[in-house]
């Protein structure tokens, strides 16, 4: 057996995608999933921020994963190797996903008997952000090589997100970046961002980033 | 006197970017402007690398500078502080530029008495690869921190590339990135592509970029 499949998603004939998002949103709460969708820029750490934060869950919650990408599957590859369920969602060249997309992600996982279920947007700041996939939690990732100052250049995608993982702080050393510069710029996006400094490398703020989400998760089901 | 303007770029109303494209290659060639298009993920660098470009060029060599962002003016004001003409072209929320919001930059520039315009096109790796913009050389950044695996995932950047700057080489030892990976990789999209590694940081290559850059625009204006 294929450790994962890789399915072709195509664009909503919907012309209401945030209607369609609302939708989509009863329809995980109504089966319990929590969806996170997880943006950033290529190379900013989201795939290695998930293997990390995969082994920091607790281990009775249920999780998938649904990588997307425009082409290659070395994502769903790597997230296959944590014995996590996942599949690879090839979008054919379109730079984002919708709430159809997320849906047909969603259904072809298998995703009824999860807790939760992380979709990796593909890697760009600007168009994901413009798009809800009719996930509870959006987050994002800005990597310290990328600058304090993304939050002035991308504004759309720190307004829309409830978290921003500030990952490879091992490296911070060796970059001009300022965290507080960066927390000020993000705040002005969105006043309630939560900010989570990490490593993915090292495995640094993953606990406290697993043990946020675990919470968060509780009280979206309490609900 | 302010020392650079903003204008807001209006998508094309012409459904043919790619004549529309050629026509500006053309127009660019009969005024004798080389017209380079940058292209790199969000914080790869590319406003920086530029400005060490911009003092490694020939002092006879009349350049200018359209810095494209959907927001912000950081980046045209890092570039006036050179002494180099530049403009901002805001893109009101667009992931790219079409020829015709290139030709519209072109125009507010001033660009007739210019050998060499730089196009820094907005921080994506995805959509920007999409659209031609007219100009005669494609540049792409790719850093260091990004990853080695790149060319695998977003495979249109590479392949419309003339050239690949491999950025922040000055962080090598921290970063798991592999030089000869990448160069196989970006090689199996695009055979030609030149591969330029440097460091904006320290100056590290870009002499030999600069000095290719110039040969290149002194071959294209012989022609």
């Amino acid at each position: 057996m294929d450790p994962y499949r890789i399915i072709e998603v195509k664009q909503s004939v919907f012309a209401d995608n945030n209607a369609d998002a609302e939708n989509l949103r009863r329809e995980m709460k109504a089966q319990g999933t929590f969806l996170v969708n997880l943006m950033s820029s290529p190379g900013s750490g989201k795939t290695t921020t998930l293997t990390r934060l995969l082994a920091a869950l607790p281990e009775k919650m249920k999780v998938g994963v649904m990588e997307a990408d425009i082409d290659s599957d070395v994502d769903a590859d790597t997230i296959s190797r944590t014995g996590t369920r996942v599949i690879q969602l090839h979008t054919g060249g379109m730079c984002h996903l919708d709430a159809d997309m997320t849906r047909q992600g969603v259904r072809q996982l298998g995703s009824s008997d999860l807790d939760l279920v992380i979709l990796e947007n593909v890697g760009n700041l600007v168009c994901p952000a413009e798009f809800d996939t009719g996930a509870a939690l959006n987050m994002m990732i800005l990597s310290v090589p990328e600058g304090h100052d993304k939050p002035l250049k991308y504004p759309l995608v720190f307004q829309v997100c409830d978290v921003m993982i500030v990952n490879k702080i091992d490296v911070l050393p060796y970059f001009d970046f300022d965290m507080e510069k960066v927390t000020a710029y993000a705040r002005k996006r969105n006043p309630n961002i939560r900010i989570f400094p990490i490593s993915a490398k090292t495995g640094e703020g993953i606990d406290a980033l697993a043990q946020w989400l675990t919470e968060t998760i509780r009280n979206w089901k309490a609900k």
